[in-house]
């Protein structure tokens, strides 16, 4: 898959941020805009307290049609009761007017601490004149959208005559069982909703779906997509491999980037009995605080990789049909610790990609899942977020 | 429950532990006997790899009869093979002579680093005389058994005219499926081994399978009891309450001993639809990473009790009858923030036990569960366990 040097929009896209107030500094409100009314379908949390924009969005995703995005970090907008979904309201009343549509073709997002009443004061008064700084430079809108994230992430791609664009940020509290995150993907192809969702769910299916940083579920989970349909129809077959290639990239952007991360982790898992059983493996072993710290560490105790694939009890796990590797080192062998040399295996951990193959020999199913190390910086970063 | 100020044995249990050259300094082997044949249940960790000691401890504990129990730390003779369970077999055998009995009625563990051959020949020259150093202090035996632990654990209290004694060991790779971690118990009263086996289950189920460090389950998990039966015949239902008591504290003991902690965190969900849900609740929030990384910083950041709980998709929860609180100070009501002043949550926070309740509303069921927080003291204990 051909992704561009330098992230770019689809026609028709452009975006703007600013710094409003929420935060100290740097950019705290970011405005996503569509020249023309674009398809659009959405995923989001599962989490049983969803935030006031999760709560608006489904309602504003289901008409099918949207014109912009307007997403505020610092502060979530979640467990705030009736107040919150007024002020979810309000944002989306503030962004139509700013660019010219009616609310409910406009998605709201917040993320950041939560259970704070949002300062929507600060928002209408930030989104004014936000239209005439329109840019088509997608990481301007990646900027505005960063909690804890160290960069700002956008990438595109080609998908037959259209193009691909995704706007995301990540961190922590992710463990996705629908959607993960913020993510907004906009492209010119044009889909009806209809496609345009199943296209989305079985990309997030592959990707955001298989991505942990810390097993906890947000409460803002949202993945959006908006075709406005400038670039024409679209092979779907052509711009489903695209897509998913897109998100999946994106996912390693996240999972690299999570809290305190030094590393990408990804976990492969092959041979299983079935699907499911390949997908509660390999998250297992991109979840398990052990691998992590090891990962982290570059400490070849390969142990507690058969630890992490043992422990998924309902799962079959044969110990002697069972292997690993480590970046391409064997490590697990016939169900116990292969042969090898820990200095090579500590030099394979030291990179910035850890790439663990399992084969369980058991069925012919695979699945990959994202991840990153557990450092202190982690620990750092949320044993005083909400204070400081 | 009444505890005893200094932990001691049921009549006839002894115990004795030395260094035989498996750690640099301390005590590495531990040697526990009853004078009499005792009759004995146990439990073991669910994982699909478990270590060789465990495979042999299945078949030794079938046969209901226990005279001694021997256990090594630093190496956990697991993910070794064939050769591995030949090890273990030699413990047995080794102990068994030192003891004067069978090796069928000798439970082996080990505990430590996986994939690594247990150095047998000094296990069995460590043994030998250690039968004359058999002491009347359980803590003998407790220290013997330590890996990451910070501190002995050993207990004691009455049940009836009988006392029943917990020596445990815990610290890392802690979210039991069955049993959890190394934990011994020694008991005078008279009970078959199918009442002890049941009794063992239900106390297990209320304190060691409500336990996690930090979600990842151990290949060398075992809860053994011995009953030698000195203090005669006990009402099971005053055993079986000293015993869920005893196993509870072991528990709490164990989860404020987990590597890195500062806190023991204990997390109570009432008014669940089923005891099932219940247990997910609890565990889900005792799990959480930005729970455990909260009451680390103390940061009253409550948000994160309502992500943790609402991220149960298959439990039944309605926001609107949710309520939650940290220490008797009310944090969540009515499914949102509290109004509560920063400092006072914050204060009760800093304490050494965290007590985190929560209700539901949707039903009557209830259930606790025990763990710690997480700081940087477990990520520097984990990234490099195997190399130091």
């Amino acid at each position: 898959m051909q992704f561009h040097d330098t992230p770019r929009f689809p026609r028709g896209f452009r975006c703007a941020s600013r710094l409003c107030g929420l935060k100290p500094s740097g950019r705290d409100l970011s405005l996503f805009v569509s020249d023309v009314d674009a398809a659009a379908a959405a995923v989001f949390t599962r989490n049983h307290f969803p935030g006031a924009p999760v709560i608006l969005g489904r309602e504003t995703v289901r008409g099918g049609v949207l014109r912009a995005v307007v997403v505020n970090s610092k502060v979530s907008n979640v467990a705030t009761g009736q107040a919150g979904l007024a002020h979810a309201r309000r944002m989306a009343v503030a962004a139509a007017a700013e660019v010219g549509t009616v609310p409910g073709r406009v998605l709201v997002s917040s993320t950041g601490v939560i259970g704070v009443p949002l300062p929507i004061e600060k928002i209408e008064a930030g989104l004014v004149g936000m239209a005439a700084e329109l840019t088509a430079d997608p990481l301007v809108g990646a900027v505005g959208i960063m909690t804890t994230d160290t960069r700002p992430k956008a990438i595109s791609l080609d998908a037959g005559a259209a193009v691909i664009t995704l706007v995301g940020k990540g961190a922590g509290m992710i463990e996705p069982n629908l959607a993960t995150m913020l993510i907004y993907i906009f492209t010119d192809a044009a889909l009806a909703p209809p496609a345009l969702d199943r296209l989305l769910r079985n990309a997030v299916n592959e990707s955001f779906n298989m991505l942990s940083i810390d097993t906890d579920t947000s409460t803002s989970d949202t993945c959006a997509i908006l075709a406005n349909g400038l670039a024409g129809a679209v092979d779907e077959t052509v711009f489903q491999a695209a897509l998913t290639a897109g998100c999946v990239r994106m996912a390693e952007l996240v999972a690299r980037d999570g809290e305190g991360a030094t590393k990408l982790l990804r976990v492969t898992v092959r041979g299983a009995e079935s699907r499911a059983a390949a997908r509660t493996v390999a998250k297992s072993v991109v979840n398990s605080p052990l691998v992590k710290t090891m990962v982290y560490g570059a400490d070849p105790n390969v142990g507690r990789l058969l630890m992490a694939i043992g422990k998924c009890v309902g799962v079959q796990i044969v110990p002697e049909r069972t292997h690993a590797w480590i970046n391409g080192v064997p490590v697990v062998a016939v169900g116990a610790r292969a042969s090898f040399d820990d200095a090579v295996v500590r030099e394979r951990l030291a990179g910035d990609t850890i790439d663990i193959e399992i084969e369980l020999g058991t069925g012919a199913a695979a699945a990959t899942a994202f991840g990153c190390d557990l450092t202190e910086g982690y620990i750092r970063e949320n044993a005083a977020y909400y204070s400081s």
